[in-house]
């Protein structure tokens, strides 16, 4: 057995079970091994960014890292992007990246880089295995970081000769992954004295805290409290719809955020951290908790947050059980030109049980949560570190991780050109993925924000910058030069028509919904 | 005039003349102060490899740094790869990567992260700006390193505030970049009594000694002495054709290398270093200067090598002239299959003067040297770094340069794939470029590479990983998809008559062929 193969085994028996690849000549021994492991599926990017942001969903949907294979600095540049996004997500994940052979680096070939500088700030762990006998425990240190509440990045460089040298001792054993940290009394107790002040209080929700169980706990204590129940504006995943306990989101805008909150007193984070502008403005603050509002940590990201959310509501003597969303869908809108209303109406009539939303709809897809949310319950992913790119690689991963459900990518055409080869790989593993493209022809959020920075008025260069058009994308062109079959609607019949067609069906689909 | 304005019009004064940008909100004032400067042409990339190869590829033909515009730390993630390729190449360069505003840092906002860390591994200078008034000086700085012999990258961090703050002293003046190294009579000694010593003696040539002019130097040298002349595998321009004085390149796999350099007594360096291999492989020297070879450093890439290389063909008492390489084309192929040796000879029967190929054809474009060296002349740019995804970009950066040339970009598929939104900048500035992309469907280096390495024979699922084809891209659909008149050839006659026509025409053009 040599070192490559003494990883694989141990990533599979570790309990990673997909690899998300993009190889190079320096990983062609794991390569090698991943073919010896029948457990171990191998998923083939086209380009890294996909490889990363899949490992991201598929984590997402199933709590167990993914590993991906990474070559070199380079590949792991081009990996970045969506590990910051996974970071942000506080996705387990476990990064090989193939380096050199250790004896090789001095000479610094071409290829040379400082992988460890590169991989530091999306990684929670960065290790270089230097010898063949050391690479199954560092999988297995890699696997326990990932695993460490509440998710982490761990990324093990892997250099040439460690992969295939002999390891004669084989795979290593799993090693035990730090546990949530348990939530003391007094947090408990500060949060039920401050819903209990009967002044305006709020949980403000993330992480584990949006699973369709922690929301049920988190429902009782509104219900007992009046408490009203917020997510963050940007979420790795809440689970959502009919029956589930809703949550409502913080706005993107910053003054929106401070409108929203007005009034608040009391706010309990669980799983996160106080709410901050996305970006600064000249004269508008960062910092978006109100003035007056106290902020009690009831439990952070790492923490045992089912066990804060029950033992709260137990303290605060609730029923064991409260309503969640009501059912209902509305009425798909008919005839006219194709409109984001539009859109939003038709998921929210044909959304499938179960199904997973990927949504990097950004400015296009501001209907869509409200229209979605008495739909049979199903999943909602959110583009967590502002990176775009990550849409369409998160859904490869969450239909590779679910493949019995039905995943409904809302891309904004933008955001889908960063990361487009996610197509092919949809493709090739005939994944069961409906992508719905917001061909606005325009970084839209750009021209708003262009206004809200306060910079002057844009002339025809400026904006140039800001426009898609010049010429139009052709995303059915696009997808089916990847092998993905797809269409393209501009009035709400034939949005209605495609969307009902792709939900029905299997496989890969996209549809160019210009608007 | 704020901190953006301030820098914009620095870097306008000491001679950036283009940005290749994809912003973002925090780059926002940047892209405003672009629109008041009629001399900074702007031209948008869909993704931020495109932005930073076509900033290598610019420079590589005007000699001048281009600066670039990027999005935070995952914008400069996504450059990564082609900077690197950049660094490796000698390219002078200048990014503006926006950052929040220095007061925002704090909050750990969801696109925050270490952008100096992520920087670092490809920049000979990184630095933060702090306040609106150093802004135009640390651009002016910027500019001096990136122009500094032999060329460097140089990354300036700008968050928002020192962008939108007053900066009322405006622009700053231009500073003095280093100079190339002078050279040492001693060095110039020694490498005439090495190559006076009658027994085996080559140069090896990198950087600025693959100018025409200098290699007439070159060429004189090698006439009094009877020395060869090699290049390094990759190089980031070379000028050859016709009455050029020709190079030989090293081959790519180290055993070749070997093979080719046998016998080899002294080796006399142009800036450039010894050769190593570009991957380590079981039991394969790292090193490739041949046991009993001397290794001579007569001038380092930042050293003045035109002085280097002319001082001493004078010292040698050479002629002031030497003959180029010999004209000729060879004979186009007619009928059957298209196969990489037709290509290469049609290219050679058809190639433009002045053309500017830019070579990313990794195994498929083998005989494109031999078939191209009696053509006119024109310039030949190469991937440097080894980081796949370069050609098509710099491409675009070449034209951009010289738009009165013709460029063609010799493109593998699996290479295409990683920066292919650089398709539609071709099409949005209508640039004048052939694209022949080398539809082979599979990573077939790494199925050379997989047997090197002596990993075991591959099963199906290694293969897989290998392997572009199931389903096969359609190069035609994803070119028209990003509005560049595409057409596909998979027998002689068929790609001769496009590649005569594409020659024939201006603006951008693809031709995929199917081998």
């Amino acid at each position: 057995m040599n070192g490559a193969e003494s990883l694989v085994k141990t990533l599979v028996d570790t309990g990673v079970k997909v690899c998300f690849a993009n190889p190079g000549t320096s990983e062609m021994h794991f390569v090698a091994a991943l073919d010896d492991n029948p457990d171990m599926r191998c998923v083939l990017g086209l380009f890294e960014g996909v490889v990363t942001g899949a490992a991201d969903g598929y984590a997402r949907m199933t709590g167990m890292p993914a590993a991906t294979l990474l070559h070199l600095g380079p590949g792991l540049g081009n990996a970045l992007a969506n590990l910051h996004n996974a970071r942000r997500a506080r996705t387990p994940m476990v990064n090989i990246v193939g380096e050199h052979a250790t004896y090789h680096r001095q000479f610094d070939a071409p290829l040379t880089s400082d992988i460890e500088s590169i991989a530091r700030p999306v990684s929670a762990w960065v290790h270089t295995s230097l010898f063949a006998h050391e690479v199954a425990r560092d999988g297995a240190e890699a696997v326990r970081v990932a695993r460490s509440s509440p998710g982490q990045i761990a990324t093990l460089i892997l250099p040439a000769d460690t992969a295939w040298d002999p390891a004669p001792a084989g795979p290593a054993a799993a090693l035990p992954p730090t546990a949530p940290a348990p939530i003391t009394d007094a947090a408990i107790e500060a949060s039920a004295t401050a819903l209990g002040s009967g002044e305006p209080a709020m949980l403000l929700l993330n992480g584990a805290a949006l699973t369709e169980q922690n929301l049920a706990q988190a429902g009782r204590i509104a219900a007992a409290t009046g408490c009203r129940l917020f997510s963050d504006t940007f979420v790795g995943r809440v689970q959502r719809g009919a029956g589930v306990v809703p949550v409502e989101r913080l706005p993107y805008f910053g003054e929106q955020v401070t409108e929203t909150l007005t009034g608040m007193r009391h706010m309990i984070l669980v799983g996160t951290r106080p709410p901050v502008s996305f970006f600064a403005y000249p004269g508008k603050p960062s910092q978006l908790v109100p003035e007056g509002c106290q902020v009690h940590g009831l439990a952070g990201p790492e923490s045992d947050i089912a066990a804060a959310l029950s033992e709260l509501a137990d303290r605060l003597g609730t029923p064991r059980q409260v309503a969640g969303a009501p059912a209902g869908r509305p009425q798909p809108h008919r005839g006219g030109t194709l409109v984001p209303e539009a859109i939003a109406a038709a998921i929210g009539a044909w959304l499938p049980e179960q199904a997973i939303i990927m949504d990097e709809a950004a400015t296009s897809g501001f209907a869509i949560p409200t229209a979605t949310a008495g739909c049979p319950p199903h999943d909602w992913l959110g583009l967590t570190g502002g990176a775009i790119g990550q849409g369409l690689p998160a859904a490869v991963g969450a239909a590779v991780a679910c493949p019995d459900r039905k995943v409904l990518a809302l891309e904004a055409d933008g955001s889908g050109m960063y990361t487009l080869q996610a197509l092919w790989t949809m493709a090739r593993e005939q994944l069961d993925i409906t992508v719905v493209v917001f061909s606005n022809r325009k970084y839209a959020i750009l021209q708003v924000e262009f206004m809200r920075v306060g910079a002057h008025n844009p002339g025809p260069k400026a904006m140039s910058m800001l426009d898609l058009s010049d010429p139009d994308l052709d995303w059915v062109a696009l997808a089916r030069g990847m092998g993905v079959e797809a269409s393209r609607a501009d009035t709400v019949d034939a949005f209605n028509d495609q969307l009902q067609s792709a939900l029905a069906g299997r496989g890969p689909r996209l549809i160019e919904a210009v608007i």
